[in-house]
């Protein structure tokens, strides 16, 4: 138990994930100071203010020199730069982890920049939303949420079974899973469906953007995801392009199949395409 | 007001929509007697034992003869096969309305069934949701709900009233609009929608369809709406299809346009794509 006990958390980007982070950490007694940092001192004074956070720095050196665990969430897009400032200030022994919907490369590539004997561990919690401040930050927001952990064949044993622990006493449903299948993963059931949400207002947009006032809930259900930040939504997709690319193409082979069978007025199989798409569906609740 | 009450109303197709409508006539007193009708025995006699209505007939031609109000709630493709089917024996007087999703052509062709002195008057409550049976049906289904009511220019003005009347007693926000725009706001902004989270849970299933089983809430939202019903939504599309396929392929340019984007990896221009979006999705609460 001694072990499991951080010292001092640095939280890089204190938004929702970050801020809910802390809150949980504190929640399960286990760190003693947790420190922050990010791009608006405004919010960061707030997070403070609010007891979330100790104290903060701007600039990212200045908070995680004698950190025993570093948690990156910023957006995926800037994990490689600060990775890169923080290295050579790291203590032995410390632990990064990260919240961030893009894995895969990302890992390998922040674990080779890392000092000796400095353990990254990847981390995603399925617990984001399109909300992104501190405002909607709570103790419970990984609670019966799952937690994939992405360890390599290089991590380092002790520190991913810190990170295993710490998620299972936030009281997530923790996976391990390899950093590639992840993103297959993602890219599918999380990605696409974002950048198609976003087309779909989009389309609207170009028809004519006052429609969208005609909306029921199945459209507000639908695009709810559009409301999530651009910038996080960005990083994450050119970092998974690959496999989003690849999944572009059978959603768009699965669109042109609905438009020939539109065309040919086959009510059918366009029943059967619903039918189907309906039945895998059903295996959520 | 006396001209506004109906003595004996028959709802065809007894589901979701139907047995709400059954429900806030009789919330809202308008109607002395219901009966129903549909394809499946056992649903009306249970719609019967809760009081939805008074009585049932197999036959359509059995409940609508001396009928002051007619309600269409089967799925859109059979409103033309009612209309010719029960189109000699309704009573003068006798006003049709339907709470279908198309109108457009489909309300011209079943205005000119009609005989003489038989008012049909199309109406689209935004009411519906994934579920389709009398289990979820209330009394203030409509309660707030947008409601779209779509004369022509050859509309009984009494009828119309009436009609307009009712469901604004039932609580609904009514917009009377040409049924030919109805049918161009509806492809965009419900029609589309709902082809593309069918689309893109069978994409799923043509990559793996146990990685849905990682879906987050993210992917619940934005693929509710393929839990709705196949023959609904076939008949749907089938009967908009002109300008769902005008859409589809405006829709397929905002795909393959965020496809180049990410092929060149232009993350500006794709953060300025996910703007664009959220800040109109942004106009919905």
């Amino acid at each position: 138990m001694t072990n499991l006990f951080f010292n001092k958390v640095s939280i890089i980007g204190v938004g929702l994930l970050g801020a809910s982070f802390a809150l949980a950490l504190r929640e399960n007694g286990l760190c003693k100071t947790i420190v922050g940092t990010g791009r608006k001192e405004d919010n960061l004074r707030r997070a403070k203010e609010r007891g979330i956070i100790d104290a903060y720095a701007l600039d990212v050196r200045d908070i995680c020199e004698d950190s025993d665990l570093i948690l990156l969430s910023t957006p995926v897009g800037a994990f490689r730069d600060i990775a890169v400032r923080i290295k050579d200030i790291l203590k032995q022994n410390a632990i990064i982890t990260d919240v961030g919907s893009v894995k895969g490369k990302l890992v390998h590539e922040i674990e080779s920049l890392m000092p000796e004997r400095v353990y990254y561990i990847g981390s995603h919690p399925i617990a984001g939303s399109d909300k992104s401040g501190i405002d909607d930050a709570r103790a419970d927001l990984f609670d019966n949420a799952r937690c994939i952990v992405t360890p390599t064949e290089k991590s380092n044993e002790m520190a991913r079974e810190k990170i295993i622990y710490m998620w299972r006493r936030f009281g997530a449903r923790v996976e391990v899973i390899d950093p590639f299948i992840h993103d297959e993963i993602y890219a599918a059931v999380s990605h696409l469906p974002h950048i198609i949400a976003y087309t779909i207002v989009n389309t609207i947009g170009d028809i004519d953007s006052k429609y969208i006032e005609y909306a029921g809930q199945g459209f507000k259900d639908t695009t709810r995801i559009a409301l999530s930040s651009p910038e996080m939504w960005r990083d994450i997709v050119i970092h998974n392009r690959e496999n989003l690319l690849r999944l572009l193409d059978v959603f768009k082979e699965n669109v042109d199949r609905i438009k020939r069978l539109l065309e040919k007025k086959d009510s059918e199989a366009i029943k059967e395409e619903f039918k189907s798409a309906r039945g895998l569906r059903e295996r959520l609740q």
